[in-house]
């Protein structure tokens, strides 16, 4: 199926922009546009969103932060090689690659080193305009697909504009934080006129602080934390269970995450951040809270892949005890790529739209929705199209 | 939470009466009644059917055909040994357990050892005729949880309800089968102004002549083949797949069945009508049609307990295979058991309220939904939970 | 199959005596002896031990030390209600459960309340010596089933008799330890010239102190921590991979453990002394290290009941990485309790026979076997065999 | 480790050797001669093998039979493009794929078109004999790695030697089948003076008049149906619920297999003489029938890689009901090609020093071992262990 295209084009930046979700979500793309590929996982290509008039692949320009120094070729081989995507794309889209890898600019660590917040920022914001000046881009949708940060502690400063403000004008010097990378990035996203999403469940633009920029901007927003495996499998699990009032006793779960993402996960203080908006979903789906642990390992050795085991006891009629066991076995990048392909195009569009604030109806991609109670897959589902039904060209 | 009352009795006529899933409803109506057991697995007893003025539990009145001998009081020491349902509970309605039973009538294979298929037919119409008088009914509705029994060829006279008539006349001879036993009860059902459920996977009201029947007499009618494990996880699952467009390959199943259940569906030839409605709903939902096969074993020794694996293997963005897997360990009973009140409570109400003719809001309960294309759960649960609605007092 | 009988008495003092392993076998030896039961689960009734001359379950005498006040007829009431053991056995053992129910005598968290570890030891001893007696005894084997105890700092006094038996002299203030209470437990055992097995992972008599102890009492000792679940099943799937040179990347387990043995591994400090006895296994077996965590969550629904779920990564041939996963269901107290007869059994022939110190021959029963490095079971097992065999009168 | 290096040459023959299991265990010789690739999997190169004298991977030359036209260096590529092998293997060892390919002669199916069994017999032995002699063997061991075939119905000339030839002298008209492939390939072995080994569940040398040639030959043979999955597994936990004395109620199994072998196996013939080798192994380690089904699905997605679930239910101590479930994801090749170099190298060495017959004390390797009731893995490799270090030079 096609959309209507837009008749301009949109940049993706992508903060973590040589991470393997990042890369292929840029092979991707182009792979679709050239037509070498088909658009299995792509939500937005469903019939149900050819009104949206989104922006075509084809239409998509990448770039992004990144400290990585493997370059997006050097990337792609790896990822062709551990069977994460075919052999032959990466040689077929590789001046994509190149070009995006052109666009990447050191991110906050390498800045930070030796400036403050303050002066860090000012440099974000002005990748993001000279990025979308340099190609006369419509508008840029940042992205924050980098790795899961510890989660700060809050302040004060974080619940007004205008204190956040001060409070950055007074950081001068550096290794001073006022906010946690992924928000210095939505920050600077903000200010720099781009939408900003969090895939991770970092911080982001969840402060009282970052909405108000966001608004005052007129400047969508979303999030947190991309739903890929565990949690998409329990978003659509839980609602079963609620609508046939059966009784969950425990959810238990252990998820065996391999590579970068895993090794990240693995630090005890990042773990907190994960597991709790894993955990959220159950308690808010059922209306009561259940019992269960979530584990995160790191299993350097699974590489590319991660393995989930669920097992969940359940109560029937008369107090029979029963099971769900399930095991999910997936690759991340090939399960966020395309998603985050779908997120960049509803925010552009979004965007162009006039929407500004979180957008709620996108709750479908996120294991910590911004904004709304509904964790059903279905019913997130259906307010996902009828919202993609709104952006339409003729409404 | 409590439903409106209504101020009359309704009769529930159990084809299959002595079996476990009707024990266990038996009890379960009275437990539910004497506020001794909670409602768990109770779809209708969620807040979001409080407005439809359903029957109260103990509103209903038990009764039913069966050739089996077991009396229910035994039956239900059975399924307490086998922890089905907590230990005192037959004691504790042991009084309800012995009403019903008194109302047990010879089923089908018993009358028509010496009978033609019409004297049949009108001796299971007198005996619902009697039990709605005796017991002064406002109604009475009849549920097939019996045996499956093996799909019967088609036959012309099963395509209007003159011709059945006229062939149900001439089969004045015993052993000559018009209908196969299902159709048979329901035929009688109709005739005696009962509404009609299959919770089965056979035949039952779904011919031409008997819809033709039910409108006639103004009777909803239900069905067919109650989802209780494995292809109720399937319903919330593929739902899954399609939204987040995941290509599903092959999605195979092995059921291991324990009990009265495993033994019937052995048999070969009653295998093909299970697994043959299993099956239809992954095309349906998907929109392509998906390889694997669907297995049904025999296990005794798995008593009233039964075992589902699972396995889909499925294609992501550029190509990359992932798995998803789940074990199911499920009590059917304890499954089915308040289903069977709830298809009771909603099929007195649609009757009274003047529904005819095939109940599609009810896909909810069933495998193989009559008339009705929608297998993903949450929405047939909207739509069950919108019709009940529809059916409150007040409209 | 039939022991020849021993023509004496053995007591088996249990360490934990009202929980439910203890009462199971308790229960169990009973249901034995008359022939009410079968003895599934019993190795030491396999036709390999029939020349071991080990003494007859009838000739086995309960007794033991527990703080819990549920009697034993209480316990074993629940755990027929639990479905552990069948629901008559409660009642036709009744006497034997009351019998060794009087036989319990406070633990040592009660006496140590106001009393030196050398006062506590001392009546520990006299508890055993007058239970041999008032009995006419020929033997007693102690058996820890208590719950795991944190891992103590290692101490000097536990490296020689001499030096300890100074401390316990010195400690005249009550909650001065020298000992933690296994260990305490062991002591007193072989003070009192019986047996001593530690079926749990605690530090029992594995002090070189009480090796001297046990060797100058010509007492025989075994342990530790029983194999019941998760580690059987490994002990029997890590020779497979060792033996096929199939290289394990990766072992993972995670185990969730309902009742009070659950709630006791939930206490970080003892869940660290369980994980690693448990994945020792794997190095030692295998010859080379395997990465993979263990985890032990308590879920309280599951009662009785522990699941386990293993992931195991391994790579073959030229590279190609699988997997095996597995999931035990078990039922703790119906794996343990025979085990608990079967060492009893053991120990008292040993005993009889004069062996003395650690008995690394019952390799085959524990997690963390003492003196061998032999985790492979069937090796393991045929290693009992052939010590069961040099057991027998004729030898 | 390295093996005391033989000073002639040895022939390995595979009937099937452009099939997947064939392909890969010739790029795996060629991998290991160069050491370009680690042992894992090969048994035969455990310390435990050392002193057994066994033939070196680079004197393995390769030949075989086939009906397949793809090439071996096409073949390699496509297991490589499947991630069976390193993606640069097939050109690393493209030499020896080349010199195998250039070995390989048609197999019955296109000689016995138009010739009687006897003459192609003839023309197997005389392929065998000129291998032999062109490549200036010491000798050659056939192993039988080709689809399974369906099991014959018996006949009276199977039972004798002279009988079996009159036979074959006898049916000079094309299409007469004396022998199943598999036996006329064991025969020409045999009559070329070549050791035999059956990897298949097919008939083989399993016939008393081959049994009778290969003693006249003085040839050892070995089979049958090489142990790779599910059943490796099986007999890694069978010994353990028999040494334990848990009581297997019910084993029950689901393959699904990808590509070649799969869509052979789904043919219900064949299927049959599958599954009644696996079954087999329960009912003769355990003492005693076990309830349960095995089924085998082709499900081509799976391509290389195959998936089994196994379901056991068990009883233990007291009627607890237990179960343990594992899901197996192996690569057929990678799991069977090591075990063909293995049995290439002992055969060899058996033949070598004069065994002559089945040879039961490889029954570690097969699924339905020749000879031997011994099902126990690990009591199967210490045979095989033993018997290796009989074969030393210096014994």
């Amino acid at each position: 199926m096609t959309n209507t295209p837009t008749t301009y084009r949109t940049g993706v930046w992508l903060v973590g922009a040589r991470g393997s979700v990042a890369t292929t979500a840029i092979m991707g793309a182009a792979g679709v546009r050239d037509r070498i590929t088909p658009t299995t996982g792509c939500v937005t290509e469903s019939p149900d969103f050819a009104a949206a008039t989104l922006p075509a692949f084809g239409d998509l320009v990448f770039g992004g932060h990144d400290i990585a120094e493997t370059s997006l070729p050097k990337r792609a081989e790896q990822l062709a090689h551990a069977g994460v995507v075919p052999r032959q794309l990466p040689d077929l889209v590789h001046t994509d690659l190149t070009a995006a890898d052109a666009e990447i600019r050191p991110g906050t660590p390498a800045i930070e080193a030796d400036r403050s917040q303050r002066e860090t920022a000012a440099i974000l914001t002005e990748d993001l305009r000279s990025f979308r000046e340099r190609h006369d881009l419509a508008r840029v949708v940042v992205i924050n697909v980098s790795s899961t940060e510890p989660r700060p502690e809050p302040r004060d400063e974080h619940a007004e504009l205008a204190a956040l403000e001060r409070a950055l004008d007074n950081t001068t010097l550096r290794g001073q934080s006022v906010l946690p990378p992924s928000s210095l990035y939505a920050y600077a996203a903000l200010q720099a006129g781009c939408s900003y999403v969090d895939f991770t469940p970092s911080l982001g633009a969840r402060l009282p602080a970052l909405d108000e920029l966001a608004r005052k901007q007129r400047l969508p927003y979303a999030g947190s934390d991309g739903k890929t495996g565990e949690t998409l499998v329990k978003s659509a699990l839980l609602p079963m269970f609620a609508s046939r009032r059966l009784d969950v006793l425990a959810w238990s779960g252990t998820n065996l995450l391999g590579g970068g993402d895993g090794e990240n996960l693995a630090d005890p203080t990042t773990v907190t951040s994960k597991t709790t908006s894993k955990q959220r979903a159950i308690g808010e789906s059922l209306g009561y809270p259940v019992d269960g642990n979530v584990h995160i390992d790191y299993v350097p050795e699974l590489g590319e892949w991660k393995t989930a085991w669920d097992h969940i006891l359940f109560e029937g009629f008369l107090g029979a005890r029963m099971s769900l066991q399930f095991t999910w076995q997936g690759c991340d990048s090939s399960l966020a790529a395309p998603l985050i392909l779908d997120l960049a195009r509803l925010l552009a569009r979004a965007h162009e739209t006039g929407h500004a604030g979180p957008l709620e109806k996108l709750a479908f991609f996120f294991k910590d929705p911004l904004g709304v109670d509904e964790h059903r897959l279905i019913p997130q589902y259906e307010m996902l199209r009828d919202f993609a039904g709104s952006l339409g060209r003729t409404q």
